[in-house]
């Protein structure tokens, strides 16, 4: 008999959910608004309902379904299942998200952070594969991360592990939005290379996005990799630093885990090789050739859907284990 | 019965050797010479004799010996029981060093990496007993480090995993042994420290150490941290620049891996609070709160004895789940 398990991908604005098998097909998936306004209470009634939709269109019984997973954004409390923080989410403080699924549904409920829930999707079945040790880096706004040893999530003492967007590459350097000065996010996120790009245009470079740059309107990171696709010389020298500047955190971490795999994904991997091809590089120059040798660096496969497959898989592995 | 394990550190030296009971306890330790001169073969040998003479010390036979743990200087092929190189000892490329020491002793063998086994010792009895995750950070010459997660030494897939003094913690920045630039180790080594204060003297920095420093003389660690117990100013300076270069490389650990027990051992540790309180300052300042709520950061308590204790329970830790 085959096993199903829903994953369920909570964030500010949507919850996606979609229900796997156990060899991690996706039989259906889903996306409804989150109604944050609600409060936590009715944003885990949503998580039910979205479960229930799903189970629903996969022509499922909730009796089929093994466990649920959901991943959540903000701090989240392992031991207890309780979300401490989550500041996309009004009114979610010391929230029991794992208990008040389960009372919901009757179902056995994982929760995890929603960066850990992605990186676990794409070892589960993504770019990540069964790689050991495995790490997710995603990279937007800011710069996220996810690790897996030995098939497990690292969660680390407090649930707080993989904060690999603040490994510091440069003390005393960029101001980064946690406050630190010096961190990977600060160099390497689309923020950051946003932020950089106006700095040059202040310094007087000259850039196609020069006057918007200059007069306050939007420049995205988007709109730079754009430019630099039609021959913009700042905007492709931007690009090609944010590279460089990726692979200088990734080196540390390489060093550190000795990962099989690296997996980027997030918004600005849609830059392709203009941004893969400076990271590579700079692996290749910096990271000890035994560190290298069993080393890949890829793009992440399953784009939006990873979160919930991930949460799936948490699920999946999480009844395994207490079985 | 009691169960018996004798674990060795073999050194460019000295082999040191020991036998522990299963409760991690030293029934013996001595140390001989290597004799690195006498190639592979004569220093397996040395360290099958330095074996029978711990065994025969501590008033046991071979035969109530479960297995025997060698922590060995240079890079390790786990998979194959090789030594695939060690600059400290002469001739030492692809040496079968886990089949040549099992074939003169007839027990099993387990070999590690000498900073791994140090990690582990800590970890099994030391200043890290039992935490997770524990990380070791070895201050000498050099900047190594050990990662233990879930009670396990984190090899990584090839072996290479917890090079922690080569985390970039400057990009562009000071020139590393390694040939990289701005690595933890190019900052905060008892070499680093040391080459930062000729630095200063060259530009001109007033110190009781100025002159030798000048005129080429010699200048270490030790005496530059002499000086600063003497109230000498610069020397006091770089004592505490070099706490805080270690914090930054300590919080971008500590973001990744959110470790129970940070464990700091090695020569440098001899200059007790002078170092230690930058560091805690920086990680108190840096680390994200929820990272610090678990964190220790504490000073290695097995000294030199670390490695061939941390050996010793890689072979018990080895053979309980092989048996």
């Amino acid at each position: 008999m085959a096993t199903y398990v829903v994953g369920v991908d909570l964030g500010g604005t949507n919850i996606k959910a979609g229900v796997c098998d156990e060899r991690a097909q996706v039989l259906t998936k889903l996306s409804i608004t989150t109604e944050g306004q609600r409060g936590p209470e009715g944003v885990m009634d949503r998580i039910a309902e979205a479960t229930h939709l799903g189970i629903e269109q996969a022509g499922l019984r909730l009796a089929d379904v093994q466990a649920v997973g959901v991943g959540a954004p903000g701090t989240i409390d392992f031991d207890a299942g309780v979300v401490v923080i989550a500041p996309n989410l009004p009114g979610w403080e010391d929230v029991h998200l794992r208990a008040g699924v389960a009372e919901r549904l009757g179902l056995t409920t994982v929760i995890e952070n929603d960066a850990n829930a992605a990186a676990f999707g794409e070892y589960w079945t993504g770019a990540g594969a069964q790689a050991d040790p495995m790490v997710l880096l995603t990279l937007g706004t800011g710069v996220g991360g996810g690790i897996v040893v030995g098939g497990e999530l690292l969660h680390g003492a407090s649930g707080a592990a993989a904060e690999l967007g603040h490994t510091i590459i440069h003390f005393g350097g960029r101001r980064c939005g946690c406050g630190n000065r010096g961190c990977l996010e600060a160099y390497a996120s689309a923020t950051a290379l946003v932020a950089r790009f106006r700095e040059a245009v202040e310094q007087g470079a000259e850039s196609v996005l020069a006057e918007p740059a200059r007069s306050g309107g939007e420049v995205t990171s988007e709109g730079i990799y754009q430019a630099a696709l039609a021959g913009d010389e700042l905007s492709r020298k931007m690009m090609e630093e944010t590279g460089v500047l990726l692979g200088y955190g990734i080196v540390s971490i390489v060093h550190a885990l000795n990962p099989q795999r690296v997996v980027l994904s997030g918004g600005m991997i849609g830059a392709g090789e203009m941004l893969m091809e400076p990271v590579r590089r700079t692996i290749a120059e910096m990271a000890f050739p035994l560190s290298q040798r069993p080393l890949q660096v890829v793009f992440a496969t399953l784009g939006g859907d990873a979160g919930f497959i991930g949460a799936a898989g948490c699920a999946l592995q999480s009844s395994a284990t207490s079985a």
